[in-house]
């Protein structure tokens, strides 16, 4: 039977961890602060940069972009694992409450926070 | 044919950002700073706590931290989407190059930056 | 004598701390978390804006970015003088540095990190 | 008459933008962002360490955090230039309405956030 795409993933980054014993280093509030920074790397490649400066950055640097978007989900896949969060079945509970915190009728073609709306 | 989760969810993501009409506020550098302000958010659960009030939080508010994941996780789909990038496809590619990037004979066991190896 | 406006700030941030009694969860780790926390609330104010809408917010709303930059100001200061940082001399030498990081014949009217010069 | 130290380094950061030219990146957006990118760099100083590690940093590489510091610093002075924000001004504010957002009798000796007081 095939494997599930993202088992087979959490597979290869834990085997990536065992091999240099990086488990004992990993906490919740340090894989929090690892995300950060990666989100902050991130938000790096678009600085100073306008509309236009970026639709040529995706084309001739789209690798950076997808190596830090990695970077964020290979934490995000850890800390889930840590704390046994099943990270697409939150995401799904995530949206049906989003469903209820913006109604279509008032939230229809406004980007307001849920508090002002 | 059963659908694949991932792509079940990345369905009902769309849904919820047509529904409302969401999709033309959707660009790059917006969606970078978003996983940033979600990835503080989770940090803010964690602030202030050590391990053992950590340990209780998890315990007693594991909901607080599925949302954040969750938020996180979405906005990273949403934009890998935006751009075309396949996520478990680069977080695989990420770990290959972090073989190199940290061999396991030097890697082994310390947190180190690879550029203090 | 008129005591300096930073000194008096720093003795106003002090009593404060010390009437709660918050000095004792303060620790740079934590710190350094909040100023990221902070910072991302400030960002918060622009998410999702253009130019011309962050003009709006600026002439309508300045006290809520206003509050922003105080929060991370205040954060930045308690943690340098945790450290026994005094923040104006660590910017006129950071300063300094980005003379030579920056040459003006090299960074004149770019953007590029230095690393990219 | 002397200049105050705060003024010395506001015209010191306007001098060093000036000669590079680089006053048109200058925007609220993204100077936001870089508040945010400068916070994660001051983080990842404190990355996966515990207090004793932390304490020997501090030691041993003070002057890697005190940069991180004068670059948030740096950018909090030139937005709130920007704005026209006198940034002890705000601070004192921010102090005085969280005085009564964080009453001496409920605060004291607890680090739980205001809606939870």
């Amino acid at each position: 039977m095939k494997l599930d795409r993202v088992e087979d993933l959490k597979n290869r980054i834990n085997e990536f961890c065992n091999e240099r014993d990086w488990k004992k280093f990993h906490n919740p509030k340090d894989m929090a602060i690892s995300i950060a920074i990666e989100a902050a790397e991130l938000l790096e490649e678009f600085q100073w940069k306008d509309k236009r400066e970026i639709e040529k950055k995706i084309k001739k640097e789209k690798h950076r972009i997808e190596e830090e978007l990695a970077d964020i989900y290979i934490y995000l896949l850890e800390l889930s694992d840590m704390l046994a969060i099943d990270l697409i079945e939150a995401a799904k509970k995530k949206i049906e409450k989003n469903r209820l915190k913006y109604p279509v009728d008032k939230a229809r073609g406004n980007a307001k926070k849920y508090t002002e709306l």
